[in-house]
């Protein structure tokens, strides 16, 4: 029987110690360091990562050295909700009940330190690993850079902005979300299973299963953000609609924007059905979005 | 005769040519796009790319496809101005005399164009030259990383939003524009050479080239804002001295720092004595940098 919760800890310790490791070297903590590490450490729950680790081990038993690509995943992640917390941006002053890097440090650190992380994690991707040849790194770096980009989660960023002065159709709010955080999903799982040589075949039905998750998550925010219990949630709901934000329960309603992410799920899994036991991690994650607070 | 002027001109056009051919493709020209777009085409000098394309010749007679590197580092450098340029930074409105992105546009859509040049840069990087092989192309985007990284340009600037508020000695001020600015010079010489498979020799006397004026382009700045004609320069002199910045000129003197800057052009020079015509570009970009107003 495979134990979910205890493949999450076992997963996030192997991240958070890579990523702690980073700043091992450093000759001196200096404050730039320092505002990096605060937002790279701040307990995030290490999807993106766990994703990329868990699609390669779906496609390969072996240990395929991922760890470093996930690391870099999750710093390109972390830079990007940095950014988002911005006061030009979402004026966030809270992040997972701390006070975001803007407020712990001060803005121009912030944004540096988002520069940073970005900067970093090319950096990581570019060393060299003892299991994949420069040509599957050079890939690797086109995909991430390609959904983290101008074409990617930027673009996502910039229409989120956008959106909220306006109503979206759920097509055009489909597309927000694919872009804002469906892209480096669907990167994570992809890079994860070309560093695991996964076959052509098996490469495709992985990217069904990220595009589905990437946007059932997103789906499950908002559903959670409306019937949610904000005990368990451990933070508010009910915030989107006061904000008049555009959501998938306010477009379609709750009971089918819950619908809708269970046959996302639905369809996650069922792109797995050639894996063996190996994608039960996958699977499981992808069960996890839906319950994660049902 | 070499001629300078003609060089120049004829290396900008192939810069800016394959940089507006960047946003030939997109599928429509976004917010996001456009931001990019106004401070990539803003009329840069492109000295980055030029010394990446000059580095490269002067090792190697072939035309070594270096084009797509030196934009990517025109990119990165694009990206620092409009970051540096924000108000939480620098709060500059202008930049070579048109308004900055942040006031073009607005501050998101800055700090989002700033993120996207950066990662676009990696992009460019990751994708196929016929010339070179993955190894090379990955040892080309570790270097840039690594210079324009939180041990590099990032933490340069960092440094120079410090610095406002004490006074740094010659050597901090030397190590502040190492890293700010010397950094991503040094780099742009040095994935020149690599591109061109110079020599392991050939590159450390590159090397010592890119140093020396990385650091001369900062103190001849200096100087110019001291001693230099407000007309020819095209913007107002002695704004460092009433703003107390930290410069050459007010820790030497001007005229040590003159003598300085000639020092380190010379030196730059000199390391270039076993390369034969080949380097004349490099030599006259030494002495432009020198010679750009007196």
């Amino acid at each position: 029987m495979f134990d979910f919760k205890q493949y999450m800890k076992n997963q996030q310790k192997r991240v958070n110690e890579k990523l702690a490791s980073l700043f091992a070297q450093a000759p001196q903590k200096s404050r730039l360091l320092s505002a990096m590490h605060y937002s790279l450490m701040a307990g995030g729950k290490r999807i993106r990562p766990i994703l990329c680790i868990s699609a390669a081990s779906a496609a390969n038993e072996n240990d395929m050295d991922v760890l470093p690509t996930a690391c870099a995943i999750e710093c390109i992640h972390t830079y990007s909700l940095i950014h988002d917390d911005l006061p030009s941006m979402d004026n966030d002053d809270l992040r997972r009940g701390n006070p975001t890097c803007h407020k712990a440090f001060d803005e121009a650190t912030a944004i540096l330190a988002g520069d940073a992380l970005l900067t970093l994690a090319f950096e990581i991707l570019s060393e060299e690993t003892l299991s994949h040849t420069p040509q599957v790194r050079l890939e690797i770096i086109r995909i991430i850079a390609n959904a983290a980009g101008p074409y990617g989660m930027i673009e996502g960023q910039m229409r989120d902005i956008a959106s909220e002065t306006k109503r979206l159709s759920e097509n055009e709010l489909e597309q927000l979300h694919n872009l804002k955080t469906g892209a480096l999903i669907t990167a994570s799982v992809n890079a994860g299973a070309i560093l695991a040589k996964a076959t052509e075949k098996q490469q495709q039905q992985l990217n069904v299963y990220a595009q589905n998750i990437g946007l059932a998550f997103q789906v499950i925010d908002d559903v959670l953000n409306v019937k949610g219990d904000p005990e368990r949630l451990g933070k508010a709901v009910g915030t989107d609609s006061d904000l008049q934000k555009n959501t998938y329960p306010s477009l379609i309603g709750p009971d089918l924007a819950e619908e809708k992410a269970r046959q996302l799920v639905n369809n996650a899994i069922e792109s797995l059905q050639d894996f063996d036991s190996r994608a039960e991690p996958l699977r499981a994650i992808a069960n996890y979005i839906f319950q994660r607070d049902h």
